[in-house]
């Protein structure tokens, strides 16, 4: 063989596809490295806004202090020496050091490697916010602790892909992790379609037919992803909808990959574990559901919490053959473990102050300030969508993301054949290149033939940008119509 | 399908071997739950001795205080509001302080995900570590920042196999993420062994010979894995070994990886990094060195920073394509980032504090300590296994592990084939259940046909542990004699 070129190196990796961090956000980049080195004066902005991501502290979002102080002392230990300073001049709550010395006491270091599955006390207080969340009790060797949520798929994906006729259900639009693992591991995407009419609802009808005409087609259809709260779309599922997955899910043998990454980031309604739906459904008939097989994802990265650059998660896994986990056992050792120190995060986030100790009154406004701060945010971005020619988006339900439909002129598509590009794409580089804000096209994610649309993140303070986004918009449906 | 079985998932991941954390880990870890609940009255020890991993924080190392002092801050930036507390009370020097403040400039908040490749300014700093290390600069755009390099690992071999007869040249015994990651990843590996009786060097004629076999039988040769100083042998490479490679690779084109994550653990001799060596051969001699693919991966987790918890490392790419640059950077994208305290650790690393910083003094003393705790722990495993009957071991040279040759009595091989073991699994295992000392056996990293081996780390502390190794060797000895 010669040198490695884009022709000979693995066909899978090139042919996927990972728009969030794509073109788009890397001309972002240069921008902001511009910016920063003070040369950027033939620049329409003098800020980059970065709403392709949902990265909180990137932006706007404060880490949680009390979560933050525990981390200090993790790092080092040695401040236990100083309990006196601690307490009095740098104000840490008394809780900050029982958290911490119960913590180390339980890692040792968090310069370890832990336990390939994850640290035994961490695992144990998760099954414990699972049994208080749900209502049914949850067993810590089922849990394995992961390298944010994303580590934890691929995981998932690696188990369950056997051929590349192995088929996943995956929602569109979606998250493109999943696709974008589901091509490198040269398996098969079997998309299903949301409901937009319906707040980006899961429909039934749409999953049967998506999974009857690709068993047709020869894919041995294995497992259905559902992200709830959704990403990009920010749709929250009603219990019901829920039940439904989950009785298709039933009836066909298909494994549930259960997405709850963003489960506090609820606006509408409540939020209902697919957890506990199904321990739900299995009590009512153990005959029906009780094989069901169900992993169900979380992460330090998103909510309230927002330490996505502390790569912490876990996945719970109910119903899977002892055999099988065996195998992930192994394959999650291949990679060591995932990192202590966010490992450390998942017990907090887990098992966050109550009232009554010490650190609870900072924490609950601390945490209640992000949650309204969000809300309000996705408000404002929403009104503002309202106002704009052709951009229609639903009421704001969850998670960190608004998905509006753009309707552009004919001009503006023919104008993006020429240049190669989705009208969409079109739409996003020539709103980063005129304001400096950057959002992710709809075709990073998918969507349905002859629909628009792009995914904005509402975490970056403020309305200003949302009025650079409104004035670009005039401007850019006047130039083409 | 129907329920997820051993029998229906992924094959390649079932097939993957990874003994560093398999059965006896496994079984080691049940003990010492036993022992942690005072449940352990019916063990022969009272104490398990985790000799199997290169962990060294889980033993006897402590983490270097300027690095964790720095690491307490960036993940609780509100102590800078206290800087005089800092530098009283609690005896942080300033250059801490500088430092933290610089990181936090750069990154932000250690809680929002970086750059997919890392952190600009890391990636910087990085470089600047080569260009002194090596005598030749480096360009950040080639760096690309890892959770540990099992990750770094993990991506080269994602791109480099295009298919399954892509093959990679790996040293026997290996460090089995090579073969486990391969196998996952449905490639193959082409095994080349290393000399024991030349100080588990490399053998260019042995390699030549793998490779032309390798290609004769259809295999398409595309890469070649060095680990230097080595793992599971501590053997360390000398500069002629490292050019002989090196010119190898140029005449079959292969990619070559350089693993040298125990670049500093170095007891006899001294480094030499392929990339020092490769671009004084390019100096010398461009037109047949010039097209040379090198990655070399570095790593937080050993030497005397040994951080492994905390998931950092980074590869350098030198003489790759830019569009297969282009697909690494697709592909590390689609896992976010690195932990980013990680790559803070890695700034650390490589840019710790030097003569006439405040801080040297103490981190000079305490790199020191750990550099001859390690070595003098290292001579009294040596000058032990060289009294023990049918064990032969060569002088320590570097890493953090010895690997003996042991002869056993046929009555023990005879033994083991009744419990389907082999030898040295046998031996292992009975170690472990007399002594609560946990080894690895010979067969997990691959040996020559007909001989047998443990890979021990020297990283617990004491002597205690090496005479309960000792005493059970003498007595297996007798038993099947």
């Amino acid at each position: 063989m010669g040198r490695l070129t884009v022709d000979n190196i693995n066909p899978h990796v090139v042919e996927a596809e990972y728009a969030v961090r794509g073109e788009l956000a890397v001309k972002s980049e240069v921008f902001r490295a511009k910016l920063r080195k003070g040369d950027g004066q033939d620049l329409p902005f003098d800020e980059v806004i970065s709403a392709n991501i949902g990265n909180p502290q990137q932006l706007d979002q404060k880490p949680l202090t009390f979560f933050r102080q525990v981390l200090s002392i993790l790092e080092n230990p040695q401040l236990l020496e100083h309990e006196d300073v601690l307490l009095g001049a740098l104000g840490y709550k008394s809780d900050v050091i029982a958290r911490a010395k119960s913590l180390l006491d339980h890692v040792g270091s968090v310069g370890a490697y832990s336990a390939s599955a994850g640290v035994p006390a961490i695992k144990e207080s998760i099954a414990k916010f699972l049994e208080k969340r749900d209502g049914f009790g949850a067993d810590p060797a089922h849990i394995y602790l992961s390298g944010g949520a994303s580590a934890g798929v691929n995981t998932l994906l690696h188990i369950i892909c056997a051929a590349p006729n192995s088929g996943i259900l995956v929602p569109i639009p979606q998250y493109p992790l999943y696709t974008a693992s589901l091509s490198v591991l040269n398996a098969t995407t079997v998309p299903y379609y949301l409901d937009e009419a319906n707040h980006w609802g899961t429909s039934l009808e749409t999953i049967k037919d998506a999974h009857a005409k690709a068993k047709a087609a020869g894919t041995d259809v294995r497992a259905i992803v559902i992200i709830n709260p959704g990403n990009p779309t920010g749709a929250s599922l009603s219990e019901e909808e829920i039940q439904a997955v989950l009785k298709f899910a039933a009836a066909e043998k298909l494994v549930v990959m259960a997405d709850e990454v963003y489960q506090t980031n609820v606006f509408v309604g409540k939020f209902h574990s697919f957890r506990q739906v199904l321990l739900q459904l299995q009590r009512e008939d153990p005959t029906a559901y009780g094989d069901v097989e169900l992993a169900s994802l979380h992460s330090i990265s998103k909510g309230m919490v927002g330490e996505c650059g502390h790569r912490g998660g876990y996945f719970e896994l109910v119903g899977f053959d002892a055999g099988v986990e065996e195998q992930i056992y192994k394959f999650v050792s291949i990679t060591l473990c995932a990192p202590v120190i966010g490992q450390c995060l998942v017990e907090l986030m887990v098992n966050p102050p109550v009232a009554g100790d010490p650190s609870f009154a900072l924490y609950d406004r601390e945490y209640g300030a992000i949650f309204r701060g969000l809300q309000e945010r996705a408000t404002a971005l929403y009104e503002a969508f309202k106002e704009m020619e052709g951009v229609e988006c639903g009421v704001p339900q969850g998670s960190m993301y608004l998905f509006p439909t753009i309707k552009l002129p004919p001009k503006a598509i023919e104008a993006a054949g020429k240049e190669g590009r989705s009208p969409d794409e079109l739409y996003c580089m020539r709103l980063l290149e005129a304001t400096g804000v950057c959002l992710v096209p709809g075709s990073g994610f998918g969507q349905k033939e002859g629909t628009l649309h792009f995914r904005t993140t509402f975490l970056a303070p403020g309305t200003e940008w949302v009025g650079r986004i409104k004035k670009f918009h005039s401007e850019f449906m006047d130039e083409f119509r």
